[in-house]
Order: C-alpha cells, then structure tokens, then sequence
C-alpha cells in the first residue's frame, strides 16, 4: 500500500494507488496469493534464487532487495533474480530502497508471454515486454533514480494518452498491420497493434538490445520461458553493490556529489528548466504532493471504495 | 593487435586496425605505457578495483574480464572497475570473451572530461562520454552481443559521415548554439557542436539516464571525478555472473536458445532482413570477412607502414 502511495505522491501515477482495485481482484480471484513466504530456491554469499509463490510483488520485491543488500554489505555485491513473481510496481522504488541504504543498484524486470507487446527491431509480432531497467546511486541529496521502459513509451502511458483523447508522438506505435500510427487506441484494437523500441527507426536496435538484456537477466535467469504460457507476472532481478570495495565510501561520496553538481552546472536550453538528475522530478513532486496531496480522478477514488466494499474495508476520508 | 583485427573482421571499422597509426603515437609519446602488470588496489572473492597503470586498453580489459570471469566461477558473480585506463576499443569485445567462458555479463566505459561531448538532456554544454553499454550472454550458437552508445551516435560515426561527406538524421547533433544540425563537420568545428543523447527531443532523458549509470559505475566506482582534467582515457566497469547459480546451467542453456528461437520467429517487416540477435550482424561479417579480407582504404595502409617504419617494425603484406 505504501508502494503505491509513494508512487503517486511522485507522480508516477499509473503505478499509484489507481492500480489498488485491480490488486483487490488479483487477490479475490486468487492469482494474488498474499503473504506467503520468499522461498529460496538456491544461494550463496552473493546471490540467491527465490520463488515468489505468487504473493505481492511489491513484498517480495522489496524482500528481495533487502536481501541483495543484506549480501553487498557483508560481501561487496549482492544479486537475487525470481520466480513465480507477481506485478512488483514501479522498479525505481528498489533502486531507490537499496540507493537510501547507500548502495548503487540495477534493476530490471520482464514478463511473460501474454505481456509482450514490443516488437524486436525490424518485426512484426511482439516478442518482449516493457522491459524496464531501473539504476539507483546514493548522494548528499535524493539518490540517483532512473526508471525507464525500454520500449519508447511504457503500455501505461499509452494508456493515459487513450483516456485523455491525446495523440501518440512518432516511432511510439504501430497498428496490427506494422504501420506507424498516433492512435492510442489502437494497441488495445481487436487486432492489437506493437509498442516500438526505444529508438525509432535507426537507433531502435538499441531499445531492442537492452530488452534482450533485460529478458536474459530479469527472465532466464530465474528460468523463464519467453515463448511459453507462464502465471508469472514479473520477473525480478536487482543487483546491489557497495562503494566501499571499490574507491571506498568516502571517495565515492565526494566524486558522485561532484557528478551531480557538473551536470546540473550545464546551461539549461530552457532558462527556466535546469538540468536534471535521474529521479530528480519525481522527489520534487513527492514533497509538493506531500503538501497538496494526490490528486485522484473521481471514478478512480469511486473504484477504490467499491473495491474497499467488497472485502469489507471502510474507507476513511 | 587481435583485437584490431577481430573489429575490422566484425566491420567495426572505427574501432579496427585503422587506429594502429594512433596506437603507435601514444606509446611513442609516452602517453601509453606498454607491458606494466595490473596493479590490485582493493580486492575481495568477488570484486577488485585495479590500476592499469596506462599500459593498452585493450590489454588491462581483457585481463580484468578474465578477473571477473574467474571470481564468478568459484562464486558466481564477480565485478571489476578500472583506474588510469588507457582506449579499451570496442566493450562489446569483453563481454563476447566472458560470454564466450560461459558467464553472462555486462560492460560498462566512460571517458574523461576531454572526452566529454555529450549534452545532458535539456542541457546545452557537454558532460557526458559517449558511455557505452556492452552486454554478452552465451548461447547455443554465437554469443549475443550487444555494444551501444548510450548517445544517439557514436563520435567514430560522426566522422565517418564527415569523411565520406554524408549527413547526420535527426536528433544526433546540435552546432555550438545547441541548434540542430545534420553536418557532422561541426561536431569538429573550432566552437565545436555536441551530441545528443539516445532519445531524441522526447524520450532523450532515457539515454541520458543510462549514460548516468555508466558515468557511476564505469568512472566514479573507479575513483574518477567527473569534473576534473585527467590522464586516463577509459574507466572500464565488468560484471560476470554464473547461471549455474540462478536457475542452474542446463535450465539457462534451454531457455536462452528458446528466446532466441523466439525472437527471430518474429515475422520481418522487410521479407529480406530477419530479425536479429543483438552481434548477430558482426558475427555474420567476420565470417564472411575471414574469407574476403578486410578492405583497408589506401590512406589507411599507407598510415599503418609509416608508422611501422617510425618504430621499426617491417609490415609484410
């Protein structure tokens, strides 16, 4: 719950508290099944294997994390990836977790066949997921916070512009026949179209190729099958590493504090834009909503009560 | 050497045999310190920070990949950065090497202040290496193998489009105005131009992110400051990890081949180009290159026997 919180006070509100009906229902028609423990399939002083027994993603992801971090501080590095993982939400909170207990961390998540609707560079059919890769790197300030999909715009978004009547920019989307298109609503036709990779027509081999990426280490690593039917939602895979073994904590807090002063001292091609760190905006929109709080649609906040209802729940407001 | 002659088979003609005559200049000018042993600063079972001591790039990365690659042997992952790291060449060639052991890994490079001329995005002074990413897993036939600038093109192919006189697309370089421009001459002009992050105008936070990442992980876990003038060329970040630890060796052998059955069952938008494994293209080119030869422009050889002859070295052809 404070996951998705957190997500809407950032701004991020697609993985907000929107999403908490659907949860309701994912746990009603038991593809949730609510806390059970992480088992751990195999480990060592540095890595683990876990299955995720299809409880919250939001709570095994962050156990996970924990671990990873539990192992970088005894041993420099930590990695866990998972299985039978359910939808763990934004990626960038367990960066952000790892980065605020002064770890620098890589995330990445996958999903399973029915998810994938980004097509490889130059096909047709959808072979992969979003694929999100997410880094996290403490600092003096906020950490260090990158989240992105690596198809040009996550299946969210997309969404978003659907439901507020806008229309797609370039190299975002293609319709069922592999044509360019600015209709949202077409990647949710009855012959679907294709989320593109991140790079349009000439650099989209790169978004393919960190896709795969993603895929080989959030997917098979935890010995998922991208072409084959699977319950799975997410699979997870976070690597955490502690300064300390490298340059040394002290070292690497003065030269990542020196990095972030040297991009931000780049003139702005818009004076009243600064230049940004990763992560940057989302902080900032947290401590405004913090005052001002979550702004949430009516139908959204109508759907929360039903879905309160159903099991029980009063909502206070 | 090998190493300049595997690139120009792959077609990586920027990062081949042409930048011999260079290599030459750096070592008579000292800037290059050939034959030095790799120095281990910090160490642990699965991590080290080694200085190269400027000795060739490409001789203290492979050995750092071999580093990494033996620790994830006996403990299932093993990472190594880099300090006073001479020109590595092309990453993607160390983690082919560690995919080619078994492991699965990721490569990281960033440059130093004088190579810095990549704009952050929404930025218009330059702050960034081009920071390329490398990622190689094993499969059951070539490697995958993904190499990418984490700006929308690499300088090498800027001025590859200057020599032959072509012009840049859209969203790679902007004059020292930061208006875009298509003329790559003016990223060498005398108030010289910028390049633009992978992205474009939209979505150009993403490649500044990633670039981000590297700059962390590649310089800063080094020790490097971003702001600073210094003597190294690259800082170099490896990581290699043991499927064997995750989902076991066979399982990881299965479901990768699968994937990678599964991606180029994709149906291709254009019926004569199938979709492709990230390396696939470079693997296909050293192959057919083994047989043809390398093609060397006249300028280009008549380089390469002049600096024979500045140190000595008789080249038979």
């Amino acid at each position: 719950m404070d996951h998705l919180v957190e997500s809407s006070l950032m701004g991020l509100d697609s993985h907000g508290i929107l999403r908490l009906p659907d949860y309701v229902n994912l746990v009603l028609s038991g593809r949730v099944q609510p806390g059970g423990a992480l088992r751990v399939v195999r480990e060592s002083a540095v890595t683990a294997l876990v299955d995720c027994g299809f409880n919250f993603g939001q709570v095994t992801a962050r156990r996970m994390t924990d671990m990873a971090c539990d192992k970088a501080a005894l041993s420099g590095l930590g990695c866990v990836a998972s299985q039978n993982g359910m939808h763990i939400g934004r990626v960038g909170a367990y960066v952000q977790q790892a980065a605020l207990r002064g770890f620098v961390a890589i995330g990445m998540v996958n999903g399973p066949l029915s998810s994938q609707r980004v097509l490889p560079f130059g096909g047709r059919d959808p072979r992969l997921s979003t694929n999100p890769i997410a880094f996290g790197a403490p600092t003096a300030g906020d950490p260090i916070m990158l989240d992105m999909a690596t198809c040009a715009m996550p299946e969210g978004k997309v969404r978003l512009a659907m439901q507020q009547g806008k229309t797609l920019p370039d190299d975002v989307l293609v319709d069922a026949d592999a044509q360019p298109t600015h209709d949202p609503s077409l990647l949710y036709a009855k012959s679907p179209g294709a989320l593109l990779p991140l790079g349009g027509p000439l650099f989209g081999y790169k978004g393919y190729g960190l896709s795969m990426m993603v895929e080989v280490l959030a997917g098979l690593l935890g010995g998922a099958s991208a072409p084959s039917p699977q319950r799975y939602h997410n699979g997870f895979w976070i690597l955490a590493l502690d300064p300390d073994v490298f340059c040394g904590r002290e070292r690497f807090d003065e030269v990542v504090n020196e990095m972030v002063a040297h991009l931000r001292s780049s003139t702005p091609l818009d004076p009243t834009q600064p230049v940004r760190i990763a992560g940057e905006p989302e902080f900032r929109r947290k401590r405004e909503r913090e005052v001002t709080g979550i702004p949430v649609a009516a139908e959204t906040w109508r759907l929360i009560l039903e879905a309160g209802a159903r099991v029980g729940v009063a909502v206070a407001w």
